[in-house]
């Protein structure tokens, strides 16, 4: 039997992209060596650097104004990262909170400058995103949002409602998902496990305004000292770049951004379905206003159900569906690289096992 | 014709290692994924790290008095992380300068802390290893070295030769390369991209003591935090992981650090042995008594021989011997993986080459 996934992530990768580095294995293009045994100042590793960026900076529109790095340490490094090197003297970052993420950009921020939470999700269990009405103050450092919330399962449904002169973006989860304006934000980074590639490689998108030197920023932490060096300042994680290209050029040849949300709709659409139409077997864990077309959450009347779910799932070869530990329930993690197929056979597999149990 | 390769690194793995991973690429241990595709949470990856881990130990006869965490970033990452963490107020960081590397390390401290660089030895263009008469001070938060210097192609002999109460060692170019007494350092660390396996995680090896809580390090940055949480605080780069510990098994399977350090010398001897016999016509950059085992660094009599040299190796299939631009000349890296055979041939068109210029 053929296993379908629903992992948060790190995640499934496209057939395709996993077919093509394997038939590159032992000799890409021809020089007897993987790509991550060459040099990452080697002509063949740089060419590929470059066509990551060019396949980004194309696929998300990216104007002139914004630079694209490739960095170490996922999105915990950024919490770090983004408060060290954006919060000058005299002024507070932002953050609104729509889940555990966001929370954990905050507490990260706090230990390094001053920051505050203007508005929070949390009254709701983070089941339902926030009002987002805040103004922005002349004394905002930035404002820091976060796209989706992988635990929840809520994201924010326009990317372009947000309005701040130094709007920054979480979108670890959702990158690549949708298509948005990327000139209406001053810094967007996601840890590549989702939606890019595999783990190891955070991409980072910074209006260039925002690379300012500062000799209190260690230089490796700096995102001038990056950009001036084109993501080359340190050795870069060579094979996962090099499969982030790949699974780009995938996201290319599939129709872009916009291909990938109507997809990423339609796959979403058929396990909310599936809860919606339950009466109330299956609950769906965000409010329908919130919910997340990568991450769909839910949970069964009881815990000997919901044990009994996860068993039927994996004899019918469906893994990946257990909730996080704060939600508890299920949570079916459809990033683009997960085919509609699984998402069809999840429904059909809840819609028969509400038949077998339900009253 | 098979190519060989002397690259500086990152640099080719074991031919064993390249095809364990060939053959688990699509389907490992029956799951149907790559192992890069499974969540860093569940039992697959868990034991691949815990497997590292427990090698890492066995190899380097790690005591207990010491953790071992499996950090992104590399080791420009650690030149800022080692002095954010391990400065105390009122104590001085001292560092020795062995080449370019430990001068980046010292500069990386100087953003951060006070720090001194105690024993220098750039008057000799990095071509010697200083006297190490460094005496250690109460005054110290910390000695740093550079145990192999890639550029200059000069390497400490005896590692165990230093004493200080924390020694800090880079060991990125020379780690399972040769034995050594764990227990007489605080910190060692090494991106992995040398010996270890491909770029994109670094292995750092830390007593016990030093790990200590402080709301000033940002948590990501913190060596305690990745040690509480085993280097699972965030997602690890599962798939560098994956290969390192494919590597590490190499090197048990191949005899430990004592068969690596044996094979080593030998490997590194005809080449040195070429460059000796050649009665001038091939200068070695390093002095005799500070060479390395990890890259033996050379020059020739002119510009034009240089490129005549570069130019002939490759069509002899030899490639990766181009010298730093800061010494010029040739370097050949002999890592672990390079082959004897690799080695042989390079000595041997060294000497055909002399055979055809040499007066």
């Amino acid at each position: 039997m053929t296993r379908i996934y629903f992992q948060a992530g790190p995640t499934t990768l496209p057939k395709e992209v996993m077919q093509q580095a394997k038939e590159e294995w032992d000799d890409f293009q021809g020089t007897g060596l993987n790509i991550m045994e060459h040099s990452h100042r080697g002509k063949d590793y740089e060419d590929i650097h470059e066509q990551a960026k060019n396949r980004m900076r194309s696929l998300l529109d990216i104007p002139d104004t914004h630079d694209v790095l490739f960095l170490q340490g996922g999105a915990s490094l950024q919490f770090a990262m983004i408060p060290m090197n954006l919060i000058p003297d005299g002024k507070t970052a932002k953050y609104i909170l729509t889940g555990s993420w966001s929370e954990k950009a905050y507490q990260e921020a706090q230990r390094i400058g001053s920051s505050e939470a203007v508005i929070s999700g949390k009254d709701s269990a983070y089941r339902t995103l926030p009002v987002m009405d805040y103004v922005p103050s002349e004394n905002d450092a930035y404002l820091h949002i976060t796209s989706n919330n992988t635990i929840y399962g809520t994201q924010w449904p326009d990317l372009n409602a947000f309005s701040h002169p130094t709007l920054i973006a979480d979108m670890s989860s959702d990158i690549m998902s949708r298509p948005f304006s990327v000139d209406k934000y001053g810094l967007i980074y996601a840890g590549a496990q989702k939606n890019l590639g595999p783990s190891g490689v955070t991409a980072v998108i910074i209006r260039k305004d925002l690379l300012q030197e500062s000799n209190a920023v260690p230089s490796i932490l700096s995102y001038s000292v990056h950009a001036k060096n084109k993501s080359l300042y340190n050795t870069p994680p060579v094979y996962s770049i090099y499969l982030l290209n790949l699974v780009l050029d995938w996201v290319e040849r599939s129709g872009g951004v916009n291909e990938m949300e109507v997809r990423n709709q339609k796959k979403a659409k058929v396990i909310y379905d599936a809860i919606d139409q339950s009466h109330d077997f299956y609950n769906g864990y965000a409010t329908p206003d919130s919910r997340s077309n990568m991450n769909v959450t839910f949970t069964l009347g009881s815990k000997e159900l919901e044990q009994q779910f996860i068993k039927e799932s994996e004899e019918n070869g469906i893994y990946g569906l257990k909730g996080h530990r704060s939600v508890g329930g299920f949570r079916a993690s459809i990033y683009n690289a997960v085919p509609q197929e699984s998402c069809d056979s999840l429904a059909t597999f809840m819609v028969q096992f509400q038949e077998k149990y339900g009253k």
